[in-house]
Protein backbone atom coordinates (compact mmCIF):
# COMPACT_ATOMS: atom_id res chain seq x y z
CA UNK A 1 0.00 0.00 0.00
CA UNK A 2 2.06 3.32 -1.11
CA UNK A 3 1.28 6.39 0.32
CA UNK A 4 -0.95 8.84 -0.94
CA UNK A 5 1.06 11.02 -2.35
CA UNK A 6 -1.06 14.19 -1.18
CA UNK A 7 -0.52 12.48 2.29
CA UNK A 8 -1.09 15.81 4.99
CA UNK A 9 2.57 16.17 5.95
CA UNK A 10 4.86 16.21 3.37
CA UNK A 11 7.09 18.49 4.88
CA UNK A 12 8.26 15.70 7.00
CA UNK A 13 12.05 14.36 6.52
CA UNK A 14 10.87 11.34 7.96
CA UNK A 15 8.28 10.84 5.38
CA UNK A 16 10.23 11.53 2.55
CA UNK A 17 13.50 9.07 3.81
CA UNK A 18 10.62 6.07 4.34
CA UNK A 19 9.49 6.89 0.54
CA UNK A 20 13.23 5.10 -0.46
CA UNK A 21 14.04 2.95 2.45
CA UNK A 22 10.55 2.54 4.44
CA UNK A 23 10.07 -1.22 3.40
CA UNK A 24 12.17 -4.22 5.30
CA UNK A 25 13.41 -5.87 1.94
CA UNK A 26 15.03 -2.45 1.46
CA UNK A 27 16.84 -1.97 4.91
CA UNK A 28 17.59 -5.69 4.79
CA UNK A 29 19.33 -4.85 1.16
CA UNK A 30 21.46 -1.98 2.70
CA UNK A 31 22.08 -3.41 6.09
CA UNK A 32 23.68 -6.60 4.23
CA UNK A 33 25.71 -3.86 2.00
CA UNK A 34 26.76 -2.80 5.25
CA UNK A 35 27.69 -6.18 6.35
CA UNK A 36 30.01 -6.78 3.17
CA UNK A 37 27.55 -7.69 0.38
CA UNK A 38 28.33 -6.65 -2.93
CA UNK A 39 27.06 -8.81 -5.73
CA UNK A 40 23.32 -9.06 -6.72
CA UNK A 41 23.26 -13.42 -6.46
CA UNK A 42 24.91 -12.96 -2.97
CA UNK A 43 21.96 -10.27 -1.75
CA UNK A 44 19.72 -12.83 -3.51
CA UNK A 45 21.54 -15.81 -1.07
CA UNK A 46 22.06 -13.94 1.48
CA UNK A 47 18.14 -12.56 1.69
CA UNK A 48 16.20 -15.74 0.06
CA UNK A 49 14.47 -12.26 -1.55
CA UNK A 50 12.23 -13.50 -4.39
CA UNK A 51 14.61 -11.79 -7.65
CA UNK A 52 12.30 -10.17 -9.27
CA UNK A 53 11.46 -8.43 -5.69
CA UNK A 54 15.16 -7.64 -5.55
CA UNK A 55 16.25 -6.15 -8.97
CA UNK A 56 13.19 -3.71 -8.23
CA UNK A 57 14.64 -2.28 -4.76
CA UNK A 58 18.12 -2.26 -6.23
CA UNK A 59 17.17 -0.17 -9.33
CA UNK A 60 15.15 2.29 -6.63
CA UNK A 61 17.94 2.33 -4.79
CA UNK A 62 20.58 3.30 -7.53
CA UNK A 63 18.05 5.70 -8.72
CA UNK A 64 17.94 7.73 -5.55
CA UNK A 65 21.61 7.74 -4.99
CA UNK A 66 22.00 5.07 -2.22
CA UNK A 67 23.51 2.67 -4.11
CA UNK A 68 26.22 2.91 -7.38
CA UNK A 69 26.06 -0.19 -9.65
CA UNK A 70 29.77 -0.53 -11.82
CA UNK A 71 30.65 -1.24 -14.48
CA UNK A 72 31.55 -4.91 -13.15
CA UNK A 73 27.88 -5.71 -11.50
CA UNK A 74 28.85 -4.75 -8.37
CA UNK A 75 26.42 -2.87 -5.84
CA UNK A 76 28.05 -0.28 -3.55
CA UNK A 77 26.72 2.20 -0.89
CA UNK A 78 27.84 5.56 -1.99
CA UNK A 79 28.34 8.65 0.46
CA UNK A 80 24.61 9.17 0.57
CA UNK A 81 23.94 5.07 1.49
CA UNK A 82 26.79 5.72 3.93
CA UNK A 83 24.82 8.12 5.47
CA UNK A 84 21.91 5.74 6.64
CA UNK A 85 24.27 3.63 8.73
CA UNK A 86 23.12 5.39 12.19
CA UNK A 87 18.92 4.50 10.60
CA UNK A 88 20.52 0.54 10.12
CA UNK A 89 22.68 0.73 13.99
CA UNK A 90 19.98 1.97 15.06
CA UNK A 91 17.54 -0.96 14.16
CA UNK A 92 19.81 -3.29 15.52
CA UNK A 93 20.30 -1.83 18.63
CA UNK A 94 16.09 -1.73 19.10
CA UNK A 95 15.67 -5.69 18.05
CA UNK A 96 19.06 -6.44 20.58
CA UNK A 97 17.46 -4.85 23.20
CA UNK A 98 14.09 -6.63 22.71
CA UNK A 99 14.29 -9.45 20.59
CA UNK A 100 17.55 -11.38 21.65
CA UNK A 101 17.31 -13.14 24.52
CA UNK A 102 20.27 -15.38 23.41
CA UNK A 103 22.14 -12.40 23.66
CA UNK A 104 23.08 -10.12 20.81
CA UNK A 105 24.02 -11.64 17.30
CA UNK A 106 26.35 -9.18 16.56
CA UNK A 107 28.37 -7.10 18.27
CA UNK A 108 30.13 -3.35 16.46
CA UNK A 109 33.74 -3.09 17.71
CA UNK A 110 35.97 0.03 16.76
CA UNK A 111 38.77 -1.52 14.59
CA UNK A 112 41.21 1.00 15.84
CA UNK A 113 41.11 0.42 19.59
CA UNK A 114 38.80 -2.74 20.15
CA UNK A 115 36.52 -0.56 21.70
CA UNK A 116 32.96 -1.43 22.02
CA UNK A 117 29.99 0.80 20.05
CA UNK A 118 27.02 1.92 21.92
CA UNK A 119 23.51 2.19 20.63
CA UNK A 120 24.40 5.95 19.90
CA UNK A 121 27.62 4.60 17.50
CA UNK A 122 30.09 5.34 20.02
CA UNK A 123 33.28 3.88 21.10
CA UNK A 124 33.69 3.15 24.87
CA UNK A 125 37.42 3.37 24.48
CA UNK A 126 37.88 6.53 22.49
CA UNK A 127 34.31 7.96 23.10
CA UNK A 128 34.12 8.90 19.21
CA UNK A 129 31.59 8.57 16.81
CA UNK A 130 32.78 5.63 14.94
CA UNK A 131 33.02 5.85 11.01
CA UNK A 132 31.73 3.27 9.06
CA UNK A 133 35.12 2.15 7.37
CA UNK A 134 36.28 1.43 11.24
CA UNK A 135 33.85 -0.39 12.57
CA UNK A 136 34.79 -4.29 12.68
CA UNK A 137 31.57 -6.39 12.97
CA UNK A 138 32.02 -9.63 15.04
CA UNK A 139 29.58 -12.84 16.12
CA UNK A 140 27.95 -11.96 19.52
CA UNK A 141 26.82 -15.05 21.97
CA UNK A 142 23.24 -14.91 20.19
CA UNK A 143 24.66 -15.82 17.11
CA UNK A 144 23.81 -19.25 15.94
CA UNK A 145 26.53 -19.52 13.60
CA UNK A 146 23.99 -20.43 10.82
CA UNK A 147 24.74 -18.66 7.69
CA UNK A 148 24.83 -20.15 4.49
CA UNK A 149 28.44 -21.40 3.24
CA UNK A 150 30.19 -18.86 1.60
CA UNK A 151 28.50 -15.67 3.21
CA UNK A 152 29.28 -15.65 6.34
CA UNK A 153 33.10 -14.35 5.30
CA UNK A 154 31.36 -11.28 4.22
CA UNK A 155 29.33 -11.16 6.92
CA UNK A 156 32.12 -11.28 9.29
CA UNK A 157 34.52 -9.22 7.30
CA UNK A 158 35.26 -5.43 8.34
CA UNK A 159 32.74 -3.05 6.90
CA UNK A 160 34.65 -1.28 4.24
CA UNK A 161 34.43 0.04 1.17
CA UNK B 1 5.71 -9.07 0.47
CA UNK B 2 6.48 -10.47 3.91
CA UNK B 3 9.72 -12.47 4.64
CA UNK B 4 9.94 -15.92 4.74
CA UNK B 5 9.88 -17.58 7.84
CA UNK B 6 12.66 -19.57 7.50
CA UNK B 7 14.78 -16.33 5.38
CA UNK B 8 18.55 -17.57 6.13
CA UNK B 9 19.40 -15.02 8.50
CA UNK B 10 17.03 -15.51 11.46
CA UNK B 11 19.79 -14.18 14.39
CA UNK B 12 19.65 -10.87 13.05
CA UNK B 13 18.07 -8.63 15.43
CA UNK B 14 17.51 -5.71 12.32
CA UNK B 15 15.37 -8.57 11.02
CA UNK B 16 13.24 -9.13 14.06
CA UNK B 17 12.94 -5.39 14.27
CA UNK B 18 11.73 -5.09 10.88
CA UNK B 19 9.18 -7.54 11.21
CA UNK B 20 7.43 -5.57 13.99
CA UNK B 21 8.11 -1.77 12.47
CA UNK B 22 9.91 -2.23 9.05
CA UNK B 23 6.99 -0.79 6.93
CA UNK B 24 6.56 2.55 5.87
CA UNK B 25 2.90 3.60 7.38
CA UNK B 26 4.44 1.79 10.50
CA UNK B 27 7.18 4.00 11.18
CA UNK B 28 4.76 7.11 10.66
CA UNK B 29 2.19 5.88 13.13
CA UNK B 30 5.09 5.74 15.78
CA UNK B 31 6.77 9.05 14.12
CA UNK B 32 3.59 10.69 14.80
CA UNK B 33 2.99 8.98 18.56
CA UNK B 34 6.48 10.68 19.10
CA UNK B 35 4.98 14.19 17.94
CA UNK B 36 1.90 14.00 20.46
CA UNK B 37 -0.53 11.90 18.39
CA UNK B 38 -3.07 9.70 20.83
CA UNK B 39 -6.46 8.91 19.28
CA UNK B 40 -7.34 6.74 16.65
CA UNK B 41 -8.79 9.00 14.57
CA UNK B 42 -5.66 11.45 15.02
CA UNK B 43 -3.56 9.16 13.25
CA UNK B 44 -6.01 8.48 10.92
CA UNK B 45 -6.27 12.72 9.85
CA UNK B 46 -2.89 12.92 10.34
CA UNK B 47 -1.64 10.18 7.90
CA UNK B 48 -4.26 9.92 5.70
CA UNK B 49 -4.38 6.17 6.38
CA UNK B 50 -7.07 4.29 5.24
CA UNK B 51 -8.83 3.56 8.80
CA UNK B 52 -8.17 -0.71 8.23
CA UNK B 53 -4.98 -0.66 7.50
CA UNK B 54 -4.36 2.04 10.66
CA UNK B 55 -6.44 -0.57 12.87
CA UNK B 56 -4.14 -3.70 11.74
CA UNK B 57 -0.95 -1.57 12.17
CA UNK B 58 -1.82 -0.07 15.97
CA UNK B 59 -3.05 -3.80 16.63
CA UNK B 60 0.25 -5.18 15.85
CA UNK B 61 1.77 -2.61 17.55
CA UNK B 62 -0.15 -3.05 20.84
CA UNK B 63 0.44 -7.18 20.58
CA UNK B 64 4.55 -6.11 20.61
CA UNK B 65 4.12 -4.06 23.30
CA UNK B 66 5.30 -0.71 21.26
CA UNK B 67 1.69 0.79 21.96
CA UNK B 68 -0.50 0.63 24.88
CA UNK B 69 -3.84 0.99 24.49
CA UNK B 70 -5.88 2.67 27.64
CA UNK B 71 -9.18 2.54 28.37
CA UNK B 72 -10.31 6.00 26.87
CA UNK B 73 -9.10 4.84 23.92
CA UNK B 74 -5.66 6.54 23.39
CA UNK B 75 -2.35 4.82 22.30
CA UNK B 76 0.49 5.64 24.00
CA UNK B 77 4.15 4.56 23.45
CA UNK B 78 5.38 1.74 26.24
CA UNK B 79 8.57 2.11 27.57
CA UNK B 80 9.64 -0.09 24.30
CA UNK B 81 8.07 2.12 21.67
CA UNK B 82 9.82 5.05 23.36
CA UNK B 83 13.02 2.77 22.75
CA UNK B 84 12.39 3.57 19.24
CA UNK B 85 13.39 6.94 19.16
CA UNK B 86 16.75 6.76 18.39
CA UNK B 87 15.44 5.35 14.94
CA UNK B 88 12.58 7.79 14.27
CA UNK B 89 15.37 10.39 15.06
CA UNK B 90 17.78 8.90 12.79
CA UNK B 91 15.16 8.95 9.72
CA UNK B 92 14.59 12.29 10.62
CA UNK B 93 18.22 13.12 10.01
CA UNK B 94 18.47 10.86 6.80
CA UNK B 95 15.54 12.93 5.56
CA UNK B 96 16.52 16.32 6.33
CA UNK B 97 20.29 15.77 5.14
CA UNK B 98 18.99 15.14 1.56
CA UNK B 99 15.50 15.54 1.13
CA UNK B 100 15.26 18.93 2.73
CA UNK B 101 15.70 21.50 -0.32
CA UNK B 102 14.21 24.06 1.67
CA UNK B 103 15.81 23.59 5.22
CA UNK B 104 14.88 21.22 7.70
CA UNK B 105 11.05 20.87 8.43
CA UNK B 106 11.29 20.21 12.49
CA UNK B 107 14.15 21.43 14.84
CA UNK B 108 14.51 19.38 18.00
CA UNK B 109 15.60 21.18 21.17
CA UNK B 110 16.53 20.25 24.45
CA UNK B 111 14.02 21.82 26.67
CA UNK B 112 16.12 22.27 29.48
CA UNK B 113 18.94 24.50 28.15
CA UNK B 114 17.78 25.14 24.48
CA UNK B 115 20.48 23.04 23.10
CA UNK B 116 19.87 21.81 19.21
CA UNK B 117 19.89 18.57 19.23
CA UNK B 118 22.29 16.82 16.81
CA UNK B 119 21.73 13.79 14.35
CA UNK B 120 23.23 11.83 17.24
CA UNK B 121 20.96 12.79 19.33
CA UNK B 122 23.32 15.38 21.66
CA UNK B 123 22.46 18.56 22.99
CA UNK B 124 24.89 20.91 21.37
CA UNK B 125 25.02 22.71 25.10
CA UNK B 126 25.17 20.53 27.37
CA UNK B 127 26.52 17.22 25.49
CA UNK B 128 24.15 14.96 26.83
CA UNK B 129 21.97 12.13 24.89
CA UNK B 130 18.53 14.05 25.51
CA UNK B 131 16.14 11.65 26.85
CA UNK B 132 12.45 11.27 25.18
CA UNK B 133 10.35 13.74 27.58
CA UNK B 134 12.87 16.51 27.41
CA UNK B 135 12.95 17.13 23.65
CA UNK B 136 10.43 20.40 22.21
CA UNK B 137 10.12 20.03 18.50
CA UNK B 138 9.92 23.41 16.61
CA UNK B 139 9.05 24.59 12.77
CA UNK B 140 12.54 24.67 10.82
CA UNK B 141 12.96 26.72 7.74
CA UNK B 142 11.46 24.10 5.36
CA UNK B 143 8.35 24.10 7.17
CA UNK B 144 5.15 25.32 4.97
CA UNK B 145 2.55 25.56 7.88
CA UNK B 146 0.04 23.24 6.15
CA UNK B 147 -0.71 20.52 8.35
CA UNK B 148 -4.08 20.16 8.92
CA UNK B 149 -6.29 22.55 11.47
CA UNK B 150 -6.57 20.76 14.31
CA UNK B 151 -3.47 19.05 14.57
CA UNK B 152 -0.51 21.20 14.22
CA UNK B 153 -1.13 21.62 18.04
CA UNK B 154 -0.29 18.13 18.44
CA UNK B 155 2.54 18.28 16.12
CA UNK B 156 4.29 21.39 17.68
CA UNK B 157 4.14 20.41 21.46
CA UNK B 158 6.98 19.21 23.26
CA UNK B 159 7.05 15.48 23.31
CA UNK B 160 5.96 14.32 26.49
CA UNK B 161 4.14 11.57 27.69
Amino acid sequence: MPLPSTYPDPDCSIARALEVVGERWTLMIVRDAFFGVRRFGDFATQLGVPRAILSTRLRLLVEHGVFAHADDGEYTLTEKGLTLWPVVRSLLAWGDQHYAPAGVSRILRHDLDAGLIDGDGRCAECGLVVPVPEIRLERGPGHSGGSAPGTSRLLLEPVTR
